[in-house]
């Protein structure tokens, strides 16, 4: 029975219908039951830990979710990765190479698949833009590109509305950066490229270089600039290589007082006026700018993407 | 009258349908009229100049090959930039802001429009993308990357035999690189950014740092090297923006000897084993690759942008 022949049969009009979103994250899942609308009607948090514990709270939550509100129609899933997001691949949906233990080969569907519902599985960060995109600070863009920077670095880039991928999801964390070893000696922590980006300007780069993070340490201008250069790093990248609308920078790094300005400066300074476009004037103010959603991009996402999945 | 029903009304199959294809550089046009199977009937080359002398020619070649073989159902453009691109765009088929005397607002539809047939209009690099992914080395690749390394440095991307934009189309000759101004101490020759990648790597970078090409030079595999590290920026952000499921680099650079196989190796140590996928194996023997059409690319990819308006 396909979601629209059900929707029928319910009565329901497609914004009434049942999503199950989960945001997976390292460290904690937050799990909801939302209408279509996006309307949140349960909501919970699930420790990451394993898949053997993990997977059964999640069984329990979303049963009785169910139980209470009626069927589920679609899942929305915005994981942590790396991970199967390929639709037509065998895979979709599992967990590949991570270094967390017990969730290599872990994959949503079977835990998910006993409610017969479709499943949509993307990337967190593909979950954050599509969230954005929806209802947060990248409304209206035809191509918007949401980054995180926090424990690591990642981007998602969407057009118009769908989630880009090639043969895997993207790695933006990983782009080579200058680094000058006289200007800043730290030598970065990535395990396979050292300074590459999130090896350098990444949460754990930040305090492993200053022992505090950039807000504990009271937002010192050379320090903000020091990152907001790495970061510029990406911003022109994602510029000349995907040409969006806007870059939404979140994550916890990206909190930090001044450094989404001291971002803006550097990327204008390093695209030297050579890309001219109405969306960049003036001073990247509406170019580059933090999530409209706050923290609520990621379960935001999920439900968006579980609607994807309605007939 | 839509193409199909004039395909109808002529009694042609699809293959037969006609196509006007145009490879416009820098310095010549390539144009020809040909049969949407590829079959080329006409073919000739046009100085660039002006558009007050090239569209003329433009006009006067198209007017005879289709006196002589039929009505043209389409037309196809590869075309330098910057352009847009963009079909939904007022000013689709329009240079920009080229630096090219008499160049900029010129539209491709002013010439073709008289032809009554629908007109696609891409970038050079997106066209050769095209006529790889068709009937080149990109053949079977869902993502496919081309990149040109001559006079400029850009490259088009494919998905699903789609090209990729956003605002505009990509800019990847200027992505930062990093520089090493004792182990090269050129300067560069971008006029934004001096030396950014186009800056240190395309041809005038070459002639203005070594006075000669590098074939010229006998191909010294120490400024091989060099040049081949500045392009390997470029192959290592493409993979992790944009998960190609191969990287074609063309244009006159990349014809030196030993270029390739030293991109090959560049990438990979850049790489450092992160990404792990089929495709990159062995030692990306399969992955960066120079072109399979030769200099036929841009043709075959504008002729194959027109059969894309056939319906």
């Amino acid at each position: 029975m396909t979601p629209a022949t059900r929707r029928q049969e319910d009565g329901l009009t497609m914004a009434e219908q049942l999503i199950g979103a989960i945001e997976a994250g390292g460290t904690k899942f937050v799990v909801a039951l939302a209408r279509a609308d996006g309307t949140v009607l349960a909501r919970e948090r699930i420790p990451t830990e394993t898949p053997a514990t993990c997977f059964p709270a999640l069984a329990a939550f979303f049963g009785q979710a169910s139980a209470a509100h009626g069927p589920i129609a679609a899942f929305g899933v915005a994981s942590f990765g790396p991970i199967d997001i390929d639709p037509a691949s065998p895979g979709y949906g599992t967990f590949t190479t991570t270094p967390k233990p017990g969730w290599s080969g872990a994959r949503f569907h079977d835990v998910l698949g006993r409610f017969g519902a479709p499943i949509v599985v993307d990337t967190d960060v593909n979950g954050a833009a599509l969230g954005e995109w929806q209802a947060g600070a990248g409304q209206g863009c035809r191509t918007l590109a949401y980054t995180t920077v926090g424990t690591g670095v990642g981007t998602g880039v969407l057009r118009d509305g769908k989630s880009l991928m090639g043969f895997s999801h993207f790695e933006s964390g990983h782009i080579p950066v200058p680094h000058d070893r006289t200007a800043d000696p730290y030598a970065g922590f990535c395990p396979y490229h050292h300074d590459c980006l999130e090896g350098l300007a990444a949460g754990p780069a930040i305090k492993g270089r200053w022992g505090q993070s950039l807000s504990e340490l009271g937002s010192p201008s050379d320090k903000v600039e020091l990152i907001a250069g790495y970061v510029a790093q990406l911003a022109v990248s994602l510029v000349l290589l995907h040409m969006p609308d806007r870059l939404i920078f979140g994550g916890g790094v990206m909190k930090t007082p001044g450094l989404i300005p001291a971002l803006r400066k550097a990327t204008e300074a390093r695209l030297a006026g050579y890309i001219k476009a109405p969306q960049l004037d003036p001073g990247l103010e509406r170019y580059i700018v933090g999530p409209g959603l706050g923290d609520d991009a990621g379960i935001t996402g999920a439900i968006a993407l579980g609607r994807q999945a309605l007939g």
